[in-house]
């Protein structure tokens, strides 16, 4: 099988333009087939204010209402996705920007009501994953938006680590696949006040002992918990690491 | 050759819910290969007020500045375009959403500052039709907002009628191109406060003759200007009407 890098960058990287240049450039080198998953939430929180809506967050995870889900479908659909797609043609990537909805490439249903209401977030439900093999064999990257929909006419906000894992996931029938987390820091961290304790691997196993332990915590943890499924359905590989770093041998391997 | 129909909506019918739902029904009855472009300029207009920021327009055209830019990248390339395809999709038509820098299929110049300084505007240079021709054949529904790309890492702003009478042009090598052209009257009206008062037809000389004696004037001169050059490149038939009227006989057929 060929291999597949997808690469996942969120934060403020992919929302200032001369960071959002280096990271381009960095991926653009990356040899072979690859795809670009993104965040904007900094972007849409900005926005959303501007606009006199207020974002509420529960367990890092943002609260969707209708106004809400307008907000994100400009940024991240629209401001963000275009914005990547016309720096990567500028160095010669022939970017596609997808959000689910186009060609039904990702479908979801809206997250059911239990003790939150996340209002119009998307739980992915199916990946066809045949349209971006066939797009990606042509040397097409596809750009992927954290947005997904139900396919009976909404939208639905979804997390850019699960658009990734599950991108990852659907596409491990056909490529050898590396998942790429970028983050602020290098790897996961032993120690959080110190930006160099990075944990080179991290097994299933010390996973769970290190959120025992309280090493592990808060965001980290849907990360990995994503970068665990996504290898037990067939990914080859999950590395988590910071954007300028997807050269190097640095950051943290993750495996079963 | 085979027949593909191009439909250009723009104005409030695609910015609300229920009107947006109609069109797209009648859209998707049309047999055949199709394409639509759509508008927004409303939307942003109410979002750009919203964020505190003016719009100025001069004949009809959106004065664009950086901020500006951000606005319409935001709600052509976001909000209008994947609500649209997201509408598609729930209908059984495979939508795919696509503005210039997508798959570099339209790539434009910034417009050179002469009495009017137009701001971040594309003046088209560029359609790589066999792009859009190879999705087509293979049943996909292209959405095109109204927004190109520099191929220097710039997106510009660039009016929904041009976008259609470029993608007509360029996609009148593979197809017998029928472009429609819909707005919120029947068709080109002799009377302006008359809207039974439908030109059947309208042919170039009589254009020219209607233009001196001031019966066609303001936004419809450049619509119709954009539809005889269509003609002129090999687009088959311009159609001019309202968008509830597209599976009739009525509004304005444009002939050379």
């Amino acid at each position: 099988m060929e291999k597949l890098t997808i690469v996942k960058v969120g934060g403020k990287i992919v929302e200032e333009p001369e960071s959002l240049k280096k990271l381009l450039l960095d991926f653009s080198k990356i040899s072979g087939y690859k795809v670009l998953v993104h965040g904007g939430g900094r972007s849409a929180t900005t926005i959303a204010t501007k606009l006199g809506i207020e974002s509420k967050m529960i367990n890092g995870r943002r609260i969707t209402d209708v106004e809400m889900l307008k907000v994100v479908t400009m940024v991240y659909g629209g401001l963000v996705n275009k914005q990547i797609v016309a720096g990567l043609q500028a160095i010669g990537v022939n970017g596609l920007g997808l959000s689910g909805c186009d060609l039904n490439y990702m479908r979801s249903e809206k997250r059911p009501v239990t003790d939150v209401d996340y209002g119009y977030v998307g739980d992915v439900k199916e990946v066809n994953a045949g349209i971006l093999k066939d797009l990606i064999l042509k040397g097409v990257v596809p750009v992927l938006a954290p947005l997904t929909h139900d396919n009976a006419g909404n939208l639905l906000n979804t997390n850019a680590d699960t658009i990734a894992s599950e991108a990852a996931k659907a596409l491990s029938v056909f490529f050898e696949v590396t998942l790429m987390y970028c983050f602020e820091k290098k790897g996961v961290l032993l120690n959080e006040s110190d930006d160099e304790s990075v944990l080179s691997e991290l097994t299933a196993s010390l996973f769970k002992e290190y959120i025992t332990k309280g090493i592990i915590q808060g965001g980290m943890i849907p990360k990995l918990e994503n970068s665990f499924e996504a290898l037990k359905a067939g990914v080859k590989e999950v590395v988590i690491t910071r954007a300028d770093f997807i050269h190097t041998k640095g950051g943290t391997i993750v495996i079963l």
